[in-house]
């Protein structure tokens, strides 16, 4: 876990989530076993499961329940990559080509449905009861409420920024308020799962706009391969949506597809930083949040990986 | 639900299953809302909920425990259905345009995995111990991986009835056996889940055996859609396997695209007849099973059910 190298208690921690993950999977199909074990090993920074063990460190939960709800939350994040894989008709993934390139669509959807359930599994044999269990089933509701429901904006050049914050909340974000809030949930610590489920929130948006902003700036003087599939499919992220609500003619420009002139006003706007100072907003509010956590010596590894994290190449 | 007009008590129960089902569906995007709920609403005869019900007769399992449950597996049902048609790029489902053709893949495969999470959902609040969860998770890892595991065979001319048997136990058979064996288990009555299970299994096989058989009957004299579909994506059922383990020629028509020629080969070698007699075993080996469950009034009503769905048309 070399993204981890300077945690080394979290480092190992993580390396029995990577097994457990590897165990649990076993599928009769040998190609769809071998395509999620690659996309589970092909070097993900496991950075839910992360804070999931992090935040655990807050409570009295055992290890072996720590190491499944991390593991369940890899698995809940897998499962929605490789169903967006099949959406996106995306080829590789992490650089390794996506099981709906390699077998099609049928096994990808299949592999999709057989991670979902095995994420139950997970949960109820080693992790929680059923009053835990309902709970995260209803964060899942959300979550999947939330990729559905962005699913109106496409292509509607009148969405906002707040629309955008809305979205990236449900789709990103939930996933990482979850993997902070989990394990003081099961503990029993209520007030501390609320705070720790608002630190996550502010994480995951901020680290949604990051992703988005990076995007745009892999290289300045066109469009990258990412941002261009993106637009055509009228998925508008914050930096073409900063450029609508200064510049009217934005509108027009990707009715009319032309991104050359798009990304123009993209530049001349100040669209993006823009969307940097949006990102370092959250950033800021997740590390206040963080603050206000129990002393502990967790407390500090929280907030040192959280600058990091989103900080990087700001 | 004029399927089951001559079980008043039945449909009135399924009935309510199908109130829970539409109420139990609360998404946020509109169009998907109400995709689901003309999916759910299209006239669907609710055959597993209905076994479900039935064979709870035999339990003393209480009516909302009986009503979540059967409302709980018409959802898995139908998120696999929508999966498929992902799969399959179908157009119509029941009459009605598919999800993924009306809205696209995105939100059908987003649809399928919301209500897999509302099915745990139902299982959770309504019905289920932890104990009988964890058993309900099993099975469904089981259908999924069922699912999976016969795409290895696609394309294989090599592949036999004993194959295909055992592809439909996974993909058909086990919901219907968990529709019979599932009230059992969750009232403790392990023997009567065991025997419930196994009735549910020679059900499903004779039912999928039936469905494969009558979409080469649809037309005598060409190759129906359906039947036309699934064979140029290498998916081969009872009768081109007969065919082709009576003549050797049939593997070659196959690869060569002749579909007449398949068809003439079909007819030449009785496979049909075969078939039919295949699922004949099926139906029959159900029904004495039945005979072994212990007396009740709904007994009867399962035997007639049965012979009523498996030996149309035959």
């Amino acid at each position: 876990m070399i993204y981890w190298k300077n945690y080394p208690q979290l480092s190992l921690q993580l390396e029995t989530v990577q097994k457990t993950l590897l165990a649990t999977i076993k599928v009769k199909n040998p190609q769809t076993q071998a395509a999620i074990l690659s996309l589970l090993s092909s070097g993900g920074k496991l950075l839910r499961p992360a804070y999931l063990l992090l935040f655990a460190e807050l409570t009295s939960l055992d290890a072996d329940k720590r190491i499944a709800l991390a593991s369940s939350i890899e698995l809940l994040h897998t499962a929605t990559l490789i169903h967006d894989d099949v959406i996106d008709k995306a080829e590789t993934r992490r650089g390794v080509p996506t099981i709906s390139h390699l077998y099609g669509n049928d096994v990808a959807v299949y592999a999709g449905d057989y991670l979902f359930v095995v994420i139950f599994k997970l949960m109820i044999k080693h992790a929680l009861d059923l009053s835990n269990l309902s709970n995260r089933v209803d964060a899942m509701e959300k979550l999947l409420d939330g990729e559905l429901g962005q699913m109106n904006l496409r292509f509607n050049t009148e969405q906002t920024i707040s629309d955008y914050l809305n979205n990236i909340s449900g789709k990103t974000a939930e996933l990482f308020a979850q993997a902070c809030a989990v394990a003081p949930f099961a503990d029993g610590q209520d007030k501390l799962a609320k705070l720790s489920y608002d630190i996550g929130q502010n994480i995951g948006i901020a680290f949604q706009i990051m992703d988005d902003y990076l995007d745009y700036t892999a290289d300045t003087t066109t469009f990258g391969k990412p941002v261009l599939a993106d637009i055509r499919q009228g998925i508008y992220s914050a930096p073409v949506l900063f450029a609508l609500s200064a510049d009217e003619n934005v509108a027009d420009l990707l009715k009319k597809e032309d991104f050359e002139g798009v990304f123009a006003r993209i530049k001349a706007t100040h669209a993006l930083e823009k969307t940097q100072h949006l990102a370092r907003k959250y950033t800021r509010k997740a590390l206040k949040l963080i603050e206000k956590l129990p002393e502990n010596p967790v407390k500090s590894d929280i907030r040192q990986i959280t600058e990091n994290l989103l900080e990087r190449k700001l």
